[in-house]
């Protein structure tokens, strides 16, 4: 994947190469990464002059103060810095570790390069749903297609990471199930269903093992219905965040 | 679903029904709602005698006093409580909201029937699996499978529920692929994945509406090596969350 290409093309293509085509309700779950590397989100070491609040946060971090330079630089906010952990809250805003700034699975770089998130997953969620909407209504009819962008993502109070949604278009962040009735003929009074966060997850287990191989799962069946939506709808306001 | 029923014996019809066996690696995920019925795990308000602690967390959070009692009862410590807000920690350790007691989808109960988790979800899980392993072996030979039982939990930061694990058998909690090569030949550096509470949201869309008319189901094809594991490997040690 290289700075340009044109990733919707590549996805469907590898959609036909199974014998499949994309069809009314399908959803297309993409990995940061391989987005990232088709938008150039490339950065160098070598480019970044710290200043001083990435410096003393390197020293408490013990990450390299240019690193610690361009995570600040795509975040909000610091929550959480101690040696080998740096919490922020992303600009996209979100909890994350390092900002999403990662430099595994960068064959042909050197040590010094690292890729950020894309500029705005929404955005590159509707551009990568258009083109395969249009090129898939060219050949096989009009559709309606989900584009779900997720990363890895960890949590407050578990241990390890989880596919999780930080870009969508054309499907729910979350389904309202609350008024439904429930099996006695009661209405739940459930809160809110994190779908989009549910297929993100799923997705990630379908994508597998670390080497990234699979940067793109092809869903079919996705049981809610598709709607236009948001990352904001998926994210608590910090008002109502009882763990800040 | 009524108390004593055999769990196992009814997943097991579930699956030949639809022309299917049990094979080596698969994974049987739960919904708790089912093993709560199986292990008959009700408690009517009528029977509840809130103490001076439950009156007082049920002026706060206008909950009924006698739910707040089962919710205490089933608690280690209250970490929030507001206006329709109980967050605790669950005996079993991790944060839940009312510590997982629910009174949906209970019918021919009355209104006071309330139903709590599992005593003890890993030991549940245990038996299940046992119970699955056994049957099916006397049928198609010997098969290594695991078993997840999972609830919807809340997030700290983000909106929406996810399938979660609370219980398992003889599948991974967490995978290390710290130290893999990823796509450049570099060692991996990233933290521990959650293949149990990715295969736990992934179960709960297949699951899908509320009506809960789906309360498990057939994994076939997890991507990572089976082994013994319990709850706590997914748990962060009080000492080490961040966010409390």
């Amino acid at each position: 994947m290289q700075p340009g290409d044109d990733l919707a093309a590549l996805v469907l293509a590898a959609i036909l190469r199974q014998g499949l085509t994309l069809q009314d309700g399908d959803v297309v779950v993409l990995a940061q990464k391989v987005v990232s590397k088709a938008e150039g989100r490339y950065r160098s070491l070598s480019e970044v002059m710290p200043d001083a609040r990435a410096l003393e946060l390197s020293a408490v971090t013990e990450k390299d103060p240019r690193l610690v330079q361009l995570i600040l630089d795509e975040s909000n906010e610091v929550l959480r810095a101690r040696p080998g952990l740096l919490i922020v809250e992303h600009r996209l805003g979100f909890v994350s570790a390092n900002a999403g700034i990662d430099h595994s699975n960068l064959p042909g770089l050197d040590e010094d390069a690292y890729l950020l998130l894309p500029q705005d997953p929404d955005a590159s969620a509707d551009r990568l749903r258009s083109a395969l909407e249009q090129a898939s209504g060219a050949q096989f009819g009009d559709a309606s297609i989900g584009v779900l962008i997720i990363d890895s993502h960890g949590r407050a109070w578990r241990e390890g990471t989880l596919g999780t949604t930080i870009g969508l278009s054309g499907l729910p962040g979350l389904v309202d199930l609350r008024g439904t009735p429930d099996l006695a003929g009661r209405p739940l009074r459930v809160t809110q269903l994190a779908a989009a966060d549910e297929l993100a997850a799923a997705a990630s287990l379908a994508m597998g093992q670390a080497a990234e191989g699979c940067p793109a799962v092809h869903v079919r069946g996705f049981p809610y219905a598709l709607r236009e939506a948001r990352l904001d709808e998926l994210l608590r306001p910090r008002e109502r965040d009882e763990f800040r």
